[in-house]
């Protein structure tokens, strides 16, 4: 299999950005996005309104090159899920490092990735609805595109038929089909090896559609040794059907599976299984991109801790910040700060403050002393449990980490990339 | 003090819509804002890809009456909070029917607000870094253009202070401060009546400021009797503020709260108050426009129950919806939904299911049989506890009602107004 191309980012670049954008300075020249990054703003300098959503630059590279890395040393391959970030420039960011595939959930973000050229996509849902279903079969005849979606019931696969028959693919390039697995009290997926047979054979009946292999996603259970169970699913499945002849000889074998929590476990499991050919052995990881400062974090703690696979050099740091000013101290013991619901992500753990920086008196951020924690967010304003000894003030800054970064980037169409001294070296724009 | 006149949306309505657009079928052809109403398109009949945020018109016309009426049979004005929807185009229908001034959150709205013709804003909040606060005092230089914002403290007011010497606004008009009142454990505001006539003393001697009047915001109390004794405040410091002269001659006097859930009582207390000079009595509420399914139905319906007020014929009612498709139903007692947490708020209760459709088979959506109930979102799934005996199946539509509707609409960069039919009347932007 080849190499995804690089993607086509002229024209998203050379966009003009609409001044309301948030998270541009109130008082800019009207700019194209590739110019944000030219202006010589810095976020400590007080060139940028807060709050505002920043990347530094040197972590997610890093991070991107570690998940390269790490796939390439234990045999297996990444299709970053990119609706963690909807941010093509971060896509070929994922495609320069080797992606396989980007993952995206819904026939929207398919079409954000036909737009800048990704070539082939990995659909991590059963598309349902005719226009979504005929847009995938459009897609089809795009030169050089794949397209990989997921069916877990009958119901599923006869609506992807239909979609087959109204839009003809051509018989080189049909859409792969990957048969889910679930689990009892699961999401999506077929809750037994017999059903998800059964899908297959379905696939495999169909003109059209061919099997492309089996997945499911193991980041909803509570456990590694429950994610274990279904990656095993998955490969003995795949087996299976192999055994069965149900795979087209001139197709690859998928086997995927993977959100951000376990995908050590996704790569030990298929790697103990034996395969009759070669097979692709798919993770779909996206939020190790960014990382985060809450749960990924503890995540990969374990993982490294635990693995048996190879880990290269360096580790995953997090690289996503939102930056907030002081508004108020209006009592001992609380800080109100100008970000909230609508900036930053709350459903996986409140914000963690990680530094603080005075504009004009000092040089660079401090790290944020013992005992600032984020008590609750509003729709625009964060409330801070304080020390009676905190040194902020109305007009200080506070730098964020977060959990999830998969619900901060959707609250921004324009995040920043900074460099160490916090510049702003590039805007990226977002897809929600 | 004349009724604003109504937003310049031509330039909106122009404006060419990006086909990646969540939201827009996938083979719509380019289009601007406006057109979007003009094709003919029905959610019932598939036309549009879902999940969709849609709100039906004849309730959101009916509900900005509604509180048009209220407002003015108890001596009431409303600056509506467009924090909850950023749609200039909803802004205008409330500006429409009478709205006094519109309320922000922050600068970047305040933009928004002056790109469409906004008159007057309320920046209900303090704002902070040099960037905000020099684009409010460049905003005084707009023909006919008035502006409040707030202030809790003496940093905060130094800070304005520092931009009306950056930036001195025109003589006839200053920056207007409304001194907030806050609680102890709350959010902003001054903690005593001393500390908040200190803020005002310090209002008054800044060049290019006015004290513009007081405020609260009454609504993250628990109950309607702890907003009541917040609201006397507001009065009270007011008429103390009148009695030191403190107020210039010339300009209005502001006495300002109002959330979504106590706005009777809001109403009610400054009625009690007796001031020795005509002053303007603000409601905020923003989420009466769409209302909501949840707490907000709650609170209404207290409202309706309690109020000494005059309440004009009819009521609010939630008119938004998030419709998705049943994706699978991969187990008895669950079903899984196109929709997640990118697509509606879940931070004041999970969506409720209203009704269901079924394409091609039904002619109108029914209401939803007793027993669903929404039990988590993921990123872009919604999982449904489903009774054994439901009628749903893949490819059906669900249509939820929502909870909080400024965390729904901050989802969506364009949603959809549709008739008692649900075809699609017209395409609202927002801007987040």
């Amino acid at each position: 299999m080849t190499p995804m191309p690089r993607l086509d980012l002229a024209r998203l670049l050379d966009q003009r950005l609409d001044p309301l954008t948030k998270g541009l300075p109130f008082d800019a020249p009207p700019l194209s996005l590739g110019e944000v990054g030219k202006q010589g703003w810095n976020v400590l300098a007080g060139d940028m309104p807060l709050p505002l959503a920043v990347i530094r630059q040197d972590v997610v590279r890093r991070n991107s090159a570690w998940m390269s890395a790490f796939t390439s040393a234990n045999d297996l391959v990444i299709a970053p899920h990119g609706k963690t970030t909807m941010s093509p420039q971060l896509f070929d960011l994922q495609v320069a490092d080797g992606a396989w595939a980007m993952t995206v959930a819904t026939v929207q973000q398919l079409e954000v990735c036909l737009r800048f050229g990704v070539k082939r996509v990995v659909i991590a849902n059963q598309p349902i609805g005719r226009g979504a279903i005929d847009a995938c079969f459009r897609a089809l005849h795009g030169e050089g595109f794949e397209l990989y979606c997921l069916a877990d019931g009958l119901a599923g696969v006869a609506m992807l038929a239909e979609g087959a028959k109204r839009n003809p693919p051509p018989a080189s390039n049909p859409l792969r089909v990957l048969v889910e697995i679930g689990f009892l009290g699961g999401r999506t997926g077929a809750r037994s090896r017999d059903a998800a047979m059964a899908v297959a054979n379905a696939v495999v009946a169909a003109d059209g559609l061919t099997l492309g292999g089996f997945e499911c996603f193991e980041g909803l259970l509570p456990t590694p040794e429950a994610a274990d169970g279904l990656v095993d699913d998955v490969a003995a499945l795949t087996q299976a059907a192999l055994a069965e002849g149900l795979f087209e000889a001139d197709q690859p074998v998928v086997l995927s599976a993977g959100g951000s929590a376990f995908f050590d476990r996704v790569g030990e499991r298929f790697n103990n299984a034996r395969f009759n050919r070669p097979v692709v052995k798919l993770l779909r990881s996206g939020c190790y991109l960014t990382h985060d400062s809450i749960s990924y974090a503890a995540a990969y703690d374990r993982i490294v801790n635990e693995t048996s696979l190879t880990l290269p050099d360096g580790r995953l740091e997090a690289a996503l910040e939102v930056w907030a000013y002081v508004q108020s101290r209006p009592e001992d013991g609380r800080t109100i700060l100008t970000m909230g619901k609508r900036d930053v992500s709350f459903d996986a753990g409140m914000p963690v403050p990680l530094r603080w920086f005075r504009p004009a008196e000092m040089s660079r951020p401090e790290a944020m002393p013992a005992g600032h924690k984020v008590a609750a967010l509003n729709d625009q304003h964060c409330h801070m449990e304080t020390p009676v000894e905190s040194p902020l003030q109305p007009g200080d800054m506070v730098a964020f980490g977060i959990g999830h970064p998969c619900t901060t980037f959707d609250k921004w169409q324009m995040l920043v990339l900074v460099d160490e001294n916090y510049r702003i070296t590039e805007a990226l724009k977002t897809f929600f």
